[in-house]
């Protein structure tokens, strides 16, 4: 009954404050100033330039309208909505104008659920992933407007999604955040260590950039998703095993996720574009996200790292969930350790 | 009348937020991780370690108590207060104790003007510095421990502040925020300029590091407070002049802030310590303070930029003020410029 309470106070959606930070420049800058995203989806449009011709396309939560200039200015689509939820969308309007695009380009503000259009698409396009793939939960607004104004046959894009993952060292930031304390200016400050625990290791690091030669093992996607198939409820759990070989003898202080979108051609044969995120790609604005383990675990050539991830969907806050990793180290030597089996469950962030 | 309701629901002191962000390890963090800083402090106690001897040292605002241990280890006080009002003074206990300084630091926590001493001290030493020197007026705390516990020709560490300003180029911040616009992808998003502009360039960039080669001038002292005569009144409204004559033509972007203090020495006649946050000393957590202005002026050798700077302490917000910086641009040779004159006013943050 408490939590009732609570969330009758607030909306559990978050949306004053979710819309209201893409009412702003901040983020639209970041996101457009990223070129392996924006760049990607400007391939997409580009690659299927002859194919889009006379199509009907919603770009939903559009932003400045970047997919949908694309689509104006490199193929002939008779129509795109673009949808914005934010007061983005005023400015956007001004954007198709300026640059000659109103003829082809409707801009709708509002949210997606709530929209009415005049007809079925025959592709719905959008940029709805966040960090660790599903962070804020956009991707249910594209799902239910999938369910109701995609046609019979018609094409998603992105058309499927992967969530990666890998066992990691990070050697720099755990000695900034937790090393640091054994003796700074020759002093012992290790009684702050568990306060450094809880505040720097308890909820994943967003911002994290990886390196090849921090990746334990080889990388392996957890989490499939196709955009075709996916139902809304599928979102409230969502299961992922491993199984990692090491290749590399080290520290291991974590595992680091990101994800990979596939856009398939609207063409039968013709080539997908993808959009990885990883540490083989150029950075992007969604860099890679780390959760660090409380304690280190030296690893060998030849031990496996076996277990399960399960992203819970964070059943008040809507646009929240947890990542709970579950890890067994089987070493191919004989020693012990005692730290090989270990369960943490990480808030993203409630 | 309005503004009386407004703040009665608040504190404009804001001391739940600033003291809950020092409870917190992150900013300690962040200030022990600036070996520029601490290192100050530490050559500070180290080099006048012998006449510190049986003298009584005050640490304001202690944190974890870095300063404190400095003094504790390094030379032999016969005591020293440490004052902390934030929650970390319970970790600050710890750390005394586990470094085997808890014969001569003691802890109090509380509020400076709060605080209630057996004696009065011989050495008041506190970081204070915020950005632009005086934000989030820390220092106000330091004149009324001052003014009360700080005995007949006590000494004040740091002795002396200055805030140093400079007219610049910031080619890559104004490339990032502003000329980004004018053709992302082959776009002309250029209505987005004017909110760009309210977004980035109102308020000051806090976290800026400017190059040497960025300065079109040779910095100049602004503002210089004695911290034995400066009073809390003063605070209200502080003043400074420049004149710079532009050594290197390029494009004046804005002004770039920063401050140096000294700390002399308990000695006649010892050498000072210095603290330089500027461009040509090591980097520290403060960075520089970039403020732009809304439009470049192109400026040539020989040019002068003279004007006034006013720091006005906001009346409510009592951790917040503003910069009101004008300035005008004389040409050396006889072409005109119709930006040569300007006033900005950057709060700083209310
Ligand atoms: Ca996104
Ligand atoms: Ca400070």
């Amino acid at each position: 009954h408490q939590e009732e309470e609570d969330t009758s106070l607030e909306d559990p959606w978050q949306d004053e404050e979710y819309f209201g930070s893409y009412g702003t420049l901040r983020l639209h800058l970041e996101m457009l100033s990223d070129k392996s995203r924006t760049e990607a989806y400007r391939q997409v449009i580009l690659s299927n330039s002859a194919s889009l011709r006379n199509k009907v396309v919603m770009d939903l939560g559009c932003g400045t309208g970047i997919i949908s200039l694309f689509c104006a200015q490199l193929s002939q689509p008779s129509v795109v909505y673009a949808v914005e939820a934010s007061s983005m969308a005023l400015y956007t309007r001004q954007l198709v104008k300026q640059n000659g695009c109103d003829a082809v380009v409707t801009v709708l503000q509002g949210r997606a659920e709530e929209m009415e259009l005049p007809e079925q698409v025959d592709v719905l396009v959008s940029e709805w992933m966040g960090n660790c793939l599903l962070f804020e939960f956009m991707v249910e607004s594209v799902l239910l407007a999938r369910d109701r104004w995609l046609r019979e046959g018609g094409v998603m894009w992105p058309s499927s999604a992967a969530l990666t993952l890998v066992p990691c060292q990070a050697d720099s930031y755990y000695a900034e955040k937790m090393a640091f304390w054994e003796r700074p200016y020759g002093l012992d400050f290790t009684p702050l260590q568990p306060l450094a625990q809880q505040e720097f290791f308890t909820k994943p690091k967003f911002s994290h950039l990886i390196e090849p030669k921090d990746c334990l093992a080889t990388p392996s996607d957890v989490i499939c998703l196709d955009m075709y198939t996916l139902q809304v409820q599928d979102l409230e759990e969502i299961k992922g095993q491993f199984h990692f070989c090491v290749e590399r003898s080290g520290v291991f202080h974590g595992f680091t996720a990101w994800f990979t979108v596939h856009f398939e051609s609207l063409k039968t044969g013709g080539a997908a574009v993808e959009l990885n995120t990883g540490p083989n790609s150029e950075p992007t604005h969604w860099k890679q996200t780390l959760f660090m383990l409380d304690r280190p675990v030296s690893v060998c050539v030849g031990d496996s790292i076996s277990g399960t991830i399960v992203l819970r969907r964070n059943p008040v806050w809507r646009r929240h969930m947890t990542v709970a990793l579950h890890w067994n180290v089987n070493s191919s030597t004989e020693e012990t350790d005692n730290c090989k089996v270990g369960t943490k469950i990480f808030p993203m962030w409630r």
